[in-house]
């Protein structure tokens, strides 16, 4: 008789996003006269750029013709984006990174859940708390968290390294040594960044006590600030310690097109065997390469109109961001993000929950948010707000926010 | 200090589609009057039809439109394509499947690769020999397989079914239980297919024993004959045994373009645990969607000018199938597949092993095809050449084998 991956049974329920469309369904229900304003997702809003919407059509042309025509794309990517890649992304910032260390895939969710699975099942993960649920969840898949505590909702084999505005909602180095650690700026939920002297720290940490860090960099176009570093491989001995996910979601739209990369530097090694060599044989084994039209399309989001169309359209939800950070200040909350991020982090008023505030919010101002505490324990008493709305949208609900 | 996943060292290298590309290199070097032709890859030649084309330009267009751009798709599919599924592929079968049953995806390799995730690491899987290398390579990822015996090439803790002309190339129930059985009908590399009742006695002794049949319908689009089934829903008593995988890379030429799709009833359940819980679970955790632009192109193959025009793609493949199985019947090869599948499977002669019949056909010949031992050791002593090639080269390869 078959029996199932009991790992996956000690999952607590993903109830954040259904509790908060449960929610604003029955407040929509009651309240039909009132016009509800989202900006508790973190999926974009604007149309994909002209210079994409060109390049997927042009590779769509392609498809069509017997000599044009694009079968099975390389397992790793096609050489034309990974070069693209390595140069814009690695080379130009002074980074070491060959075309053939980039893995092409259809997006960092799945990269961020799979690369756990060229890893020992004994290796103990150190994540900051709070924190992008894919992380911690996929690894409890794998039977490498131990057992769950419903009071502290935390696991007991995961090491928590809490994000609050005591440690300027960075992590600080862990007492009980990890194997993987996660680390992604800048910071979903809490928009925090890290500066390039504080990552090295943290490679530095990683190459003394045989760590390999995961650096989730899905949010890097929206840096602003010189000392934030765009990428690990910024800091010296990366090489040696660093996986880097990177997705075309968030600076050019993506989410719904599917598109993204993973850096293993050839020089991540336990023992003798490359981490690059385990994951090639994932890919290849697992996975049969990213479409030959999306993969066009990323190789136009690094052509001169696609970095000019992009930067517009980053810019366009980073003025967002500003509307968002300065309404709040104005009208008086602790806030912090939205600088190097499309992430505003605010303290909850007067010691309320944060569901309290959130119920408080869509009551009175008609403004969908997300709650901290949905992101783990140490969110408990924040609220997330994207800026990934219009701006139409974001200035009637900032407005709606200071009148409360 | 990090370890890795032990069991991706357990696997033997991946030689033979590098040995292939090696030998032919080798052989047009010396060679360079010659023109190689191939029939060894089972990737697609024709370009995609009018009706695809047209709907993905469409997508394009509305990705390029605030009003109706895309961003996240749902974790599990668009309605309009699970629908559209469930309508053509099952109810007009009379087969009982939801739409909700069906979870899209970007291709079947990956679904394939992935589904063994929801099940015990103790559970034991059953293969046919020869078969697809992915369903073995990612249970031995898992840990599910025991150790590699190098001589037999063959792993401890698996079931071997043989698929021979002694058993009509079909697979017989297996003296031991196995916990997980994978069927692919019509078979690569084989080109066999079983029938109804043959697949109806897999059914019955699945539920009997309690074990999942994982059952790979990729090349159904293929079948010819009445009594081949083309779901193994048509079978009584599936619903409580069977996963099916399906692809939109050989019926509609998606190879580079990725689409599939996987069905998991509800009724499916190992105690009050549905396996469908587990997978959605899965994909609402390390999948985020296929592209809409794909499934909108999903959606055009069975609209009535895409199934027309697919229907034309397949039998261009399929008159190729008939070029190379008459030919190879006239110059005296027993020959089977190549009737409800895109793959001709030979015998080699005079007691060659796969790889002499390799060199043999490179030399005299100038075509590559696929040594049959790559997919296992029964495949030892045959042959396999895909119908995927373009008209033209098949009739001009078989003038030659014809030669010989």
């Amino acid at each position: 008789m078959f029996k199932i991956n009991d790992n996956y049974l000690k999952l607590p329920g993903s109830y954040l996003f259904s509790t908060i469309a449960k929610k604003v369904n029955a407040f929509e229900a009651a309240n039909p006269d009132k016009t509800v304003i989202r900006l508790g997702i973190g999926d974009v809003t604007q149309p994909l750029a002209p210079v994409i919407i060109d390049a997927l059509h042009g590779a769509v042309d392609e498809m069509g013709k017997a000599e044009t025509f694009h079968g099975y794309a390389p397992d790793l990517g096609y050489e034309f984006l990974r070069t693209a890649i390595a140069k814009n992304d690695y080379a130009d910032r002074g980074c070491e990174i060959a075309a053939d260390e980039i893995f092409v895939s259809d997006g960092a969710k799945c990269d961020s859940g799979n690369i756990q699975e060229i890893f020992s099942v004994d290796n103990k993960i150190a994540v900051c708390d709070p924190v992008y649920p894919v992380y911690v969840d996929t690894n409890v898949m794998a039977g490498r968290t131990g057992t769950y505590d419903p009071k502290t909702e935390m696991w007991s084999d995961v090491i928590y390294m809490p994000c609050t505005a005591e440690t300027d909602f960075a992590p600080e180095l862990p007492k009980e040594t990890p194997d993987l650690i996660y680390l992604c700026f800048p910071n979903n939920p809490t928009g925090a960044t890290i500066t390039k002297a504080q990552l090295q720290e943290w490679v530095d940490y990683a190459n003394k006590v045989g760590a390999v860090i995961i650096y989730d960099a899905a949010y890097e176009a929206y840096i602003s600030e010189a000392d934030v570093p765009h990428t690990i491989f910024e800091c010296e001995g990366a090489r040696t310690c660093a996986i880097e996910l990177k997705s075309f979601s968030k600076n050019a739209g993506f989410t719904g097109t599917r598109l993204g990369y993973t850096v293993i530097p050839k020089d991540l090694k336990c023992g003798d065997v490359m981490l690059h060599s385990l994951w090639a044989r994932r890919h290849g084994t697992k996975y049969n390469g990213a479409p030959y039209i999306q993969q066009r399309a990323g190789e136009a989001v690094y052509s001169p109109e696609g970095k000019e169309q992009l930067a517009k359209q980053v810019a366009y939800y980073m003025n967002n961001a500003k509307v968002i950070k300065e309404g709040l200040q104005e009208a008086g909350y602790t806030v912090s993000g939205g600088v190097n991020a499309p992430y505003i982090w605010l303290k909850t008023p007067d010691g309320m929950t944060s569901w309290e505030f959130f119920d408080y919010l869509l009551a009175n101002a008609n403004v969908v948010g997300t709650p901290g505490s949905g992101f783990g324990p140490s969110g408990e008493g924040y609220f997330r707000l994207t800026a990934f709305g219009t701006y139409e949208n974001t200035v009637a609900a900032l407005e709606r926010i200071k009148k409360m």
